[in-house]
């Protein structure tokens, strides 16, 4: 089965936002084994919304409509669409109820037009929004399959994958069970995971290896369908087990997780605190620490030591080791990592200092990095890096390097 | 005059990148007064590719092709259109040396298949590419104007701004000079800014104000042509004038700027250094500040004091203030900015505490921030902030907070 995303929305013509809804759909289509032929975006505009609709009848089986689903004047997906089906548009009982909830809930009162998003187009059946007011829907006629999806993601993603895909999964050749998983990877670039397991991802058809690289981050998403060889759990874990021989150090979580989420994890589980000392990244580390909520469990304070002043005066450095070392240094690093824990009598120290450029810095170019970790009971670690890119992307990369190093030092299983 | 945007890519149908083109070209598009009425984007199939031009023939007079114009067997989009068109491809001498150049630079050896990027439609005007080596193309034929640039943004939005847009400009009405400023404001919501200047906003054609919310600041962008009643400068200075009247306060700077960037400008200029005791916000300030080059002159370095314990213990604040006030409290946001100055000889300290969310704290609702700012020779003062949504906007809000409270108090012309 082929697919068309059809986008309706001035506000996309007019570069104020971004179709990110055509890219999510997209993604999840290629998971369903459906292929995207066209994306549309076209205006709040009924004529030319008829004309974009008229087209993708003819080149595609099912049409996915995102926007136009709201209260407003604007919003005319589903009348239009209607009106080419030559279809009535019917309030939807449970739609309404919803509606009225939500203005109950944050205390609003419902004009009249809110009414307008209870309509929903007879015979097809209602994708519930858990997120909104507008409700999706799906329709199917002897020719194509129609979908009607709301325009802000916080509603539209959370239909599609609750509701739509079931909907769409029912369809032509796709009863098979469909199952994924994200394998996620730091530390080692795109091309170099890709050619480790070339021959397994053009080899495979079931399951599908889709690599993405992003944030200096790789994730592999693996897609498989149950066939004769195994249901889509099994062909997924067989495919996971020969892709962790071979790349395995580099991992660090399944699907919609992080590095410091990891982390975080894994210090609660050994219930250990941890501290940091940062020059190089500036707050970076700790910040991202504290993004996840309960933090405070884990992490007490640190310090951002930028400069030298603050290195001895706020983390008692010696002055000695950066007359003699420099502060870009193994050396600097180490009392560092090892004073941070002590000020903030934590189990764990960490430190960051180096060059994040433009410029070189005590003759060391940008993207020198040191990274330190103490840990309570272990001998200090520092390992260096090179590092390439703008200041921003060293500074990212080192806190996720910072990361994984402590999550491969207290997790025995991986180096 | 009407345009469309074709977009070609499967890595766009598989979901893999976001059409950023699109909308890059779309802004661009709506300042040159033309109407974009469609965006399609089509996989790098022949077929396909034909039946999106034919279409866009049809319906746009201007046709814009991002992509396609690289080296592989997959790129094909000045193949196809060039047969659509029956014209022929000539080598473009002045690309092909450009392209030999960029391989010396570079040091890599010049595969053969890297000449086809210097083939271009026969008489088009090549638009040079100082990015990369494909270079663009504009043609007018009796119905439509086509324009083909390259897929990557690093290598199409120089393109077009330098190359593409002169072009363009050229074409029927759009022969006036065209000038665009962005104004930049925070602390004032979308919603409360446009109500403000909306009878400016209804009125106006020349200039056009396009307004922008996003990352909790809101952007207006005026967009002027000469015309009897001025340039396009004048006219776009009276415009800022009448702005600036009724939302003065809340603006900050122009253009490609930042408040981290414009607080940097006003501490060098006044030559004042800056510390900070971060509790909410866990370093994200702090991070901000030193994302900038040169943060070094400024900032010296300061604390994270997530716990109470940092908080006494680092920041020494008295154990008294937690006990009777709180950590979440006026009293407290005031020592702690006050001995984040002083603790690394600092002309300025700023504080942040309070409920990121999304639990209450101490019996504060998430979203209820202290913000305290100490500068040398003044007395301390003291914000409270009730803000709303997710954990991680919350803490972006108050570190943009603290970079205003900053700027205003150290910039006299405004409150």
């Amino acid at each position: 089965m082929n697919a068309e995303i059809i986008a309706v929305g001035s506000e996309l013509l007019l570069g104020q936002i971004v179709n990110t809804n055509a890219r999510f759909l997209s993604r999840q289509l290629a998971d369903l084994g459906i292929n995207v032929y066209f994306h549309t975006v076209v205006g709040d505009n009924p004529d030319r919304l008829k004309n974009a609709m008229e087209i993708a009848r003819e080149r595609a089986e099912l049409i996915i409509f995102t926007g136009g689903l709201g209260p407003t004047k604007d919003d005319l997906t589903k009348d239009t669409i209607a009106g080419q089906l030559g279809k009535r548009l019917v309030l939807d009982e449970e739609a309404m109820k919803s509606i009225e909830l939500y203005f109950e809930k944050t205390n609003r009162i419902m004009t009249e037009n809110n009414r307008k998003q209870a309509l929903v187009i007879e015979g097809s059946t209602v994708l519930k929004n858990d997120h909104g007011m507008a409700p999706g829907m799906f329709l199917a006629t002897e020719d194509n399959k129609y979908m009607l999806l709301p325009g802000p993601p916080s509603e539209m993603e959370p239909m599609f994958l609750k509701y739509g895909q079931a909907a769409i999964a029912g369809l032509s050749g796709n009863q098979a069970k469909i199952e994924s998983r994200v394998l996620r990877f730091f530390g080692i670039g795109e091309a170099a995971l890709e050619s480790e397991i070339e021959d397994l991802i053009d080899q495979q058809s079931n399951p599908t290896i889709a690599p993405l690289a992003g944030d200096g981050e790789v994730t592999l998403r693996l897609t498989a369908r149950d066939d004769v060889h195994g249901t889509a759990q099994a062909l997924i874990d067989s495919m996971e087990a020969k892709i962790m021989d071979r790349v395995g150090e580099h991992f660090y979580g399944y699907d919609e997780t992080s590095l410091v989420i990891e982390l975080s994890k894994l210090l609660k589980s050994q219930n250990l605190t941890l501290s940091a000392a940062e020059s190089l990244t500036g707050g970076m580390f700790q910040q991202d620490l504290t993004s996840v909520p309960g933090a405070s469990s884990l992490f007490k304070g640190g310090i951002v030591c930028y400069s030298n002043e603050a290195k001895m005066g706020l983390v008692n450095v010696n002055p000695k080791t950066i007359e003699e070392f420099g502060a870009v240094s193994r050396e600097c690093a180490e009392e560092l990592a090892i004073n941070a824990a002590a000020i903030t009598n934590s189990d764990i120290g960490i430190s960051f200092t180096g060059a994040a450029g433009p410029d070189s810095l005590e003759g060391h170019p940008a993207g020198t990095v040191f990274i330190g970790v103490h840990i309570k009971g272990q001998p200090v670690h520092v390992e260096k890096l090179s590092l390439s890119g703008s200041r921003d992307a060293i500074r990212k990369r080192s806190v996720k390097f910072g990361f994984q190093i402590i999550i491969n030092r207290l997790s025995g299983t991986r180096k």
